[in-house]
Parts: C-alpha cells; structure tokens; sequence
C-alpha cells in the first residue's frame, strides 16, 4: 500500500455565514487548502467531499459535480460521501484509498454543510435522519433525546457528573477562544453551562454543539508527490473505520459506542502505535457527554473515568492528552459535513507546529475521531509529522 | 495495483414494490449476491453503497450504517457514495479501490432506491435536486425538460428523429421482455411509443425510464481470494470517472457529455482497449435520447450517428454491439441509486455466459456507463471473462 501525506489544508470560518453558499464555502476551503499546498487545481487527480444532506439543507444533491463544477477543476473525478456527521471523516478515507491504490497521485479532500438556510425549526428533524427513521426520528427522538440518555446512563453507572459534563463545555470554549475560525470565540464559565436552559435532560445548551455553516479541506498526496512538493508533510499513518447499530435500542451498552472502539483498534493496529502514543486528539463532541465517553473508547482512560479526567485537567491544552485543542464540535462549531476534515485540518496545523496559542507542546502524533449519528458510524485517523 | 474481481451478483426485481422498504430491499440484494459467491458476511471487509438519496425519498440519511446493522454485518465498515443516478456506479469503483489499495480483501457493493413511497407529485422535484439548483430546479427545470433540450438539439444538429427515439424504446423493451427482474416485461410497438402522452417535446412517456423501486449487489475479491473462491471470476479491468458542467447552461455542446468521453478514455486506457473491443454495454438510457448521444460518446458510434445505428439493428441483441441487453434503465427500470450496480450485475451475468434468452452471443468484454443529472457524473466500467 502507497503512503499517503497532508500537503496543505484549509478551512473557512466556521458560523453563521449569511452571505455565504454551499458552494462558495466549499470552493473558499478549497483555494485554501491548495494554496497552502502551492499547486494549482490542474495538478488534482480525483476530489472527495464529505456532505451530511445538501439534499435537506439548500436542496442540492449531486454536489461532488456541482464542486467539480464551480471549483473549476473539471474533468477531474469528484465523488460525495455520507455518513450522517461522520461524512467528513469518510472523504478523508476515500481520498486516502484513491491514492494507496495507485489510481490517484494528489487528492483533494473537502467537507461542508450549510445548515443555517433551513429554518431553525427543521434542522434537528433533518439532522435526525441520521438516526433510525423507523424506529427512532418517527417516533420523536432527535439527537439531543438519544445523546441525553446515554448520558443519564453513564451518570448512573459510573458517577459522572453534571459539573463533569459542564466542564467539557469550559475547556472547548476556552480552546475555541483561541481559534481564529472557530463559531464561538469566547470562554464560557461552569456556572453559565449549568445555567443555561435544558435542552434534553441532563443536556443543557452549552453542552451542544452548535448548527453551523463551514467548509474544510486538505490536500493529499502520494510519498512521491508529497517528497516533490512539501517541505513538511504529515503522514497518514492510520485509518479505521467501523459501523454499530444505528439505534440506541439494539445495544448492549449505551455507555460505550462499539463503533469507535473497533474502528480505533484498527487505526493503532494500521499506525503501530497504542492510546499512550497520542500526544492530542479531536474528538467528536457532539454533545459533552460524547467526548467523555469517546475518550473512554478510544482508550485513553478506563471505562467510567472520563468525566473524572477533565476534571483533573487531563485533557486541557497542557494535560497529559489534551483533547480538542481547536475547540472541537462544541466551539469551533460542527457544520456536520465538514467537521471530520476540520478535525484533519487541526490535526496538521497542530503538527506543524503552527497552532498558535493552542499549540499543543511537542505534538509529533495525533488522532482524529469522527462518529456518525448516535454512533452508527466511527472513522478515526492517525496523524504523524 | 491489485487486480479486482466480481465473485457474485444479485439484485431484486425491479418495479414498484409497495410491500419492501430500501432496508429489506438492500438485504435482499445483497444475500443473493453473498449466496451466489458462496460466502458468508463475515468473510467481508468493507461495504459501498450507492443511493442518490434516501433522506428525500424515504426520510433516511445514514443509511451505510442502517445496511451493515441490518444485514448482520456489524463491525464492518460501510460507506454511502452518492453522485445522483450515478451512485451505483461510483459505489462500485470506491469498492474497486478499496480491494486494489489492499485496505480490504473482499467488498460488498450494493445499490438501491426506494423511490414509491413518495407521492408522484414530489418524485420528479426530488430527482431534479440532481440538477444546478440554484440555476436549473429552482426555475422550473427537471430532467425530462433538461433532455428533451438535448433531443431537440441533436434532432436539429444531426437530423436524428422521433423514429429513431422511440426504436431506442422498441429495443429495451424487447430485451426486458427476457430479463424476469425487469420492471416492464413486455414488449411495445413503435406506434405505441410514437402515441403515447408527450412528457416534454420530444420526449414521451416511452422515451423516459420508469420511477422504480429495486437494489443490485455485486461481491468484489482481490485476485487471491477470487481465485481461491470462484470458478468464474470477472474481472474489471477498467474503470473510468468524470465530471462535466453539472448545468446544461454552461456547455459549449449539449449533443454530447464529456464526462461520459472523458471516464470513457480513462477506463479505454486503463484496459488497454477499445470500442471496437466491447462485445456489449449497459448504457444510462435514462432518456432514450442518452443511450444515443452516449453510444457516441463511448466511440461506438460517430457522433450525430447513433440514431441511424439503432434503426439499422447495430445496437440490437444480435447486432454488431448490442446496448442494454438487460433492457436499460428504459425497461427494466431505473431505481436510481441501484442502477449503476445493477448494469455490473448484468455484465457479470452475460459474461458468464448465463443471461438465457438475452444472452449476447461471444461475450468477453463487456462495459457499464453510469451517468449523474444530465451528465455531471460519469463512471464506466469495462469487464472481462
């Protein structure tokens, strides 16, 4: 199998961008990302986009051509790939294949979602049918009901905390604060999490991530290319991805997501490395109870501890296992297509050493982990300078 | 690269199918497909799907999870590929790639649509999601307009006529009247063809595929295991993709679709052939006005000359290159996220010499042209015994 390196990335600013399209902030990522690459689009053999539901949001399917399209990058391949929030983190799987394979030299890599032309009132049906339409959305349960409840689960076997919970929201804010691109530059204080107003109970609304508009993009290469073209490439060293029951209903546990650990074991196994070896992680944190329960998953604290872990300070920019450096899904914002390149786009900026005030101090390996639905889909990547 | 083999094929009849859902649908498929390769689902390492858009036709995203969970396939790793009518056949090369970068040994492909559970009223509007929003569904435009431009257009460039439409109708049809899957098994006289309801001058009723319900799957191997499990592999020994103007406002011709000329000379190359070399196609008639401009497009034919060539028999079962023996999209219908898996399944079926009555007679290579909107996406495959 080819290696595969990083060559450029990036991203738009992550909110409500009123006076931006799907395809302008697409194409805006893209430019970006090739610019920081120091190639032109005629060098690009294939493209891959991650998109929840243009179909839902703006009304546009078939935007890999619209992409292709617009980006004037015609007659390059371009191909979309969903996997509800996890749609992100498959592009960036495919691109990867592409070029193990051999079938592609230089891939471009994009994820975006425009959320907020579509009325407040119907984004949390559309973003539910992610989950089992038949047995869940039908039925009433959205994303908030379902993450509430194995978050009332895991206060109930394990003894987290509301306060934990809380204080997931308060790292990622004071993380996002000091990402220029993220939606919500600010901190925010435990007593304002627990105050704010009960979304799905225990989940508040500082304990979701928000809806918001974006787009992101790295650029991959093959060893060749990447030794041609870059004076710093990042490695693609790992990637797995794995599927669970779609519904809560069908697991034997809701306090764990099988999806993620199995996806996991077959990013370290690929990379060779073990939970220890990741200097910093961008975890899903759809809801704050997510990141507590991926971190547990992916093996970076036992079953049960990790709500005990952010509150020890483990996972803050300067801990042991920062996670989230960039404000993760909480404060950088999840448009939901393009936060897992977003994830990849942190992970090489943090490699490179370039994050700025949130660099994490000697970062040389880092992970991403993207999950679709309530867990139905996990993709993790494995990054290394 | 690896070399990449089809094992096993299956699919549902195609047609209006109120007592399935795409769930049953897709598992259905894809036991057939698993039961004809004579493997279990736990010898599987990855599966693609393609569908153009379950969130709009049945209110479900995320379905790449839904199908693993529902097949019994957990924790196998799911992907959904969507390039509107053209995701069958991007599934199938994401599935191609997956086996020649050695990320898996054996791939599921599947593709499916279920298209009857939305009102007829909505159908075409969703469809037309396909198209430039913003440009082209927004103002009106939906894909029997979008051809009948084109129809018009090569009727007046090249003298092509309503005759010649409608024989394109009269051959499919014939040919789904042998295939026991085909949504319409019957066979239809060109007077009726020329007499039945105008849908957008030219195009009538009989010029347009039928709005279907159905799922093909095909299982893929790496050339070990293809040889340790079949005794009659098929090979892909090309595989083509590409995209063009996704609006038919911004072509310098609409008598053509340069994807289609495009993917076509990257799966010629990448098998070392030609269009002389293909002894059959399944072509994306769509509209029978595509299976003419694509019979060009592919090198069958001279451009401007497909329309004589299906009235002079060249395209006929026993003709010089016989199109869509299985009866296209035009008969046996046109499930749109299905039917680009559906064409492989067709042209594993004739190279192994086991399509019975609409058997192409000498059948060594065979070719799939899948196609996105009017043209946005093209794939093409080429096969071989």
């Amino acid at each position: 199998m080819r290696k595969v390196a990083v060559i450029g990335v990036g991203m738009t600013k992550f909110g409500e961008l009123w006076n931006s399209s799907l395809r302008s902030l697409t194409i805006e990522a893209g430019i970006k990302a090739l610019n920081d690459a120091g190639i032109g689009g005629e060098e690009v053999d294939a493209i891959y986009t991650g998109c929840m539901s243009g179909d839902m949001f703006v009304k546009q399917g078939h935007i890999a051509s619209l992409i292709a399209d617009y980006g004037g990058m015609l007659p390059v391949p371009s191909t979309r790939v969903e996997a509800a929030c996890a749609s992100g983190g498959l592009a960036l799987r495919q691109g990867f294949m592409a070029i193990a394979s051999g079938m592609a030299d230089i891939v471009v890599v994009g994820g975006v979602e425009k959320m907020t032309d579509s009325l407040g009132s119907q984004t949390t049906g559309y973003l539910a049918l992610a989950a089992d339409q038949e047995w869940e959305a039908f039925n009433g349960a959205t994303f908030p009901s379902l993450y509430a409840l194995m978050a009332r689960r895991h206060m109930h076997e394990y003894g987290t905390t509301e306060e934990q919970l809380g204080l997931v929201a308060v790292k990622n804010h004071h993380n996002g604060s000091l990402n220029p691109n993220a939606h919500f530059q600010f901190d925010v204080s435990l007593e304002k999490v627990m105050n704010s107003s009960l979304v799905a109970d225990p989940l508040r609304l500082f304990h979701c991530s928000p809806v918001s508009d974006g787009a992101a993009c790295v650029i991959l290469a093959s060893e060749e290319k990447a030794k041609e073209l870059s004076e710093d490439p990042v490695w693609i060293i790992g990637s797995g991805q794995a599927s669970a029951a779609i519904g809560l209903y069908d697991r034997e546990d809701i306090c764990t997501i099988d999806s993620t650990v199995n996806a996991a074991r077959a990013a370290y196994k690929m990379a060779g490395v073990t939970p220890k070896d990741i200097d910093f992680a961008e975890v899903h944190d759809c809801f704050t109870i997510n990141e507590i329960i991926s971190s547990e998953d992916l093996g970076f604290f036992k079953k049960g501890e990790g709500g005990k872990a952010v509150e020890e300070g483990l996972t803050s920019l300067d801990g042991e296992i920062p996670i989230n450096p960039s404000g993760g899904l909480k404060a950088k914002g999840h448009p939901v297509g393009a936060t897992g390149v977003a994830q990849a786009v942190e992970a090489v900026i943090q490699l490179r050493g370039k994050a700025g005030k949130r660099q994490v101090k000697d970062a040389e390996i880092g992970l991403t982990h993207n999950i679709g639905g309530s867990g139905g889909t996990a993709v993790i990547h494995i990054f290394s300078r």
